[in-house]
């Protein structure tokens, strides 16, 4: 463990700074997810660069063995709090938030990652580090659990108003993430909408259909709610507050339906008794149960928010991860290898060069 | 069965107009719904008539036995397509669509309901019936599923691109609706937004909120799409775009979630052998299930869409139901049953002395 000065022999791995004082619940679980990253990435090359409070972090850390892992600290002496005002990042240039922005911006990280205040971690993002040239607004990507394969949701919250073109932009740069980093070839772009045809839609996305419809993108029409979960679309392109709404209510609705299911089913004397009355015939499955465990689990991993471990601020001159306010350990651990696999994609430099090329 | 005239002894029924033409599954399905509305409703008072092209009505009808229910015929001689323009309802006079509203403009029917093209059938009420005094742009208000009670989610997909004030009206006109029909006294009031916070939202929602936060309305500020299943609010007010966007997401999780289980539990020899093995424990879990039954169907009624029959359009000088366009016949009969309800409400006199009254 490093306090400062990280070079040496460690100076070829992939530094990604990790915000400690971001996330409900900063330190604790944010340091907890770090040493499962450095535990897990490290030996890949990834050090996972702690910001915050000095103390803090140390005082987490000793919960843990830590002995020889890719872990180091660089101080930041303030917090914005998640309930703060946006701009408090413009009073606090010691925030971890706006320190870690800072690495990346001169190059001591490639990529940092925030549980934090989110619409303060867009604001020093984009002070911090300015637009990507081509790009008007950044726009936040996060991985929808669609099947048979997951789509790149954008925009889930970084613009509420937008106008046609930031839509186009975000298509662009999601289509050149799903590309560069999701390898997928000639990735279908759909616009979220309440039809099919073309003409359906708000004043907006019936602009953004016309635009997306010249483009060069490989751009598949609109997609209705009923269908973003069936994976019609490998990039799903919608404004930053219809997107809010959509990744919020399908988290809402899986853990509903986990709770409405438990409840309705366990209620009532009558259900217990079934309960009960079904424990011998319960005993007998657990052997095929056993057989179906790795798909039980493949289920419940595509479930599972922490899985995807936040979103990427696409449209900023550098590699940054939003996580979930609420991240437990394992949501920012994956936060950190979306960090680290945006850096590994060149997501930035991709971005960049189709940004050069014709739309 | 009569033909037309239907007077003399059922003068005292509710006639409730059908469009026997409308839906992807017309006229068969409409026409086995209304006959379960007819038999279920009938006792109570309902008569179903139905409205579209009288040889193919009779031509379904002859599939039941009709002896004595409560159903009419009116006839009409067009149809209005399911992807036919909006404004086919201004050549097709002679429509179902057309003569179904206007049974509810002469009083020769309380209710008008349609499964058929839902902005065919806005319009052709809209310009049918005109809209209630006070009311801008009328708005689709259906039942959302939330859990411990379902709540009314408004506008569902009616006005893509309302103002402030169009809100404002959908939410007084959801409130009333909420405590007149369903019961609610001084029904909860949440604006969906992206963010708990008066300050978050896109610019239409943050007008909205002020609006309806100095209103006389029981507002529960903002409703995040992680909330709206849990049933925070009664009333959930919402632009068509984003509401269509939640329901059809809702819909679409909801199938979208068996169908996936069902294929990674059952799909690969692992898999079978795992369900296979499971077989004598299933065996003993039967009697159980049997008590669980009650609870079971609760859930899958709860689930379906087919339950809630369809939407209310609010705000046009009549009581007009809209149903889904793949409506079997439960949905119609369910949509029949809403309708009956609005007008037993008497929802269209309640939504007008309120809006008389302060907001």
């Amino acid at each position: 463990l490093k306090t400062a000065g990280h070079e040496s022999k460690t100076e070829h791995r992939k530094k990604i700074a990790l915000d400690a004082m971001g996330g409900d619940h900063a330190p604790g679980v944010v340091i907890d997810g770090a040493v499962m990253a450095a535990r897990e990435f490290g030996p890949s090359g990834v050090e996972v660069v702690l910001v915050g409070r000095e103390d803090d972090i140390k005082r987490e850390l000793a919960r843990h063995d830590t002995e020889g892992l890719p872990l180091s600290i660089v101080h930041a002496g303030q917090v914005v709090e998640m309930d703060e005002h946006t701009m408090a990042i413009k009073e606090k240039k010691d925030s971890s938030m706006v320190v870690g922005v800072r690495l990346v911006k001169e190059g001591q990280a490639s990529a940092f990652v925030t549980a934090g205040n989110s619409g303060a971690a867009m604001a020093a993002a984009l002070f911090g580090l300015g637009r990507i040239r081509g790009i008007d607004r950044p726009a936040l990507a996060t991985i929808y659990p669609a099947a048979p394969n997951p789509c790149l949701l954008i925009d889930m919250g970084a613009n509420t108003d937008p106008k046609p073109d930031n839509l186009v932009q975000n298509a662009l740069m999601g289509a050149l993430y799903a590309e560069r980093v999701m390898g997928i070839e000639r990735p279908r772009v759909g616009l979220v909408s309440n039809g099919e045809e073309a003409d359906k839609g708000n004043l907006l996305v019936r602009d953004a259909y016309k635009a997306l419809a010249s483009s060069q993108l490989n751009f598949v029409g609109n997609v209705e709610g009923k269908d973003i979960g069936k994976g019609m679309a490998d990039v799903v392109v919608t404004d930053g507050f219809v997107g809010n709404v959509i990744v919020k209510l399908s988290e809402g609705l899986v853990s509903f339906l986990v709770r409405y299911l438990k409840r309705e089913l366990t209620g009532g004397a009558l259900n217990k008794l079934a309960l009960v009355l079904m424990l011998p015939g319960l005993v007998l499955l657990l052997p095929g149960l056993a057989l179906l465990l790795p798909a039980l689990k493949r289920i419940a991993r595509r479930m599972d928010y922490a899985e995807y471990g936040g979103a990427l601020l696409l449209g900023v001159d550098g590699v940054i991860v939003i996580g979930h306010g609420r991240s437990n350990a394992k949501a920012i651990k994956n936060a950190v290898r979306a960090a680290w696999r945006g850096v590994e994609g060149q997501v930035l430099d991709s971005i960049k060069q189709g940004l050069a090329g014709p739309v």
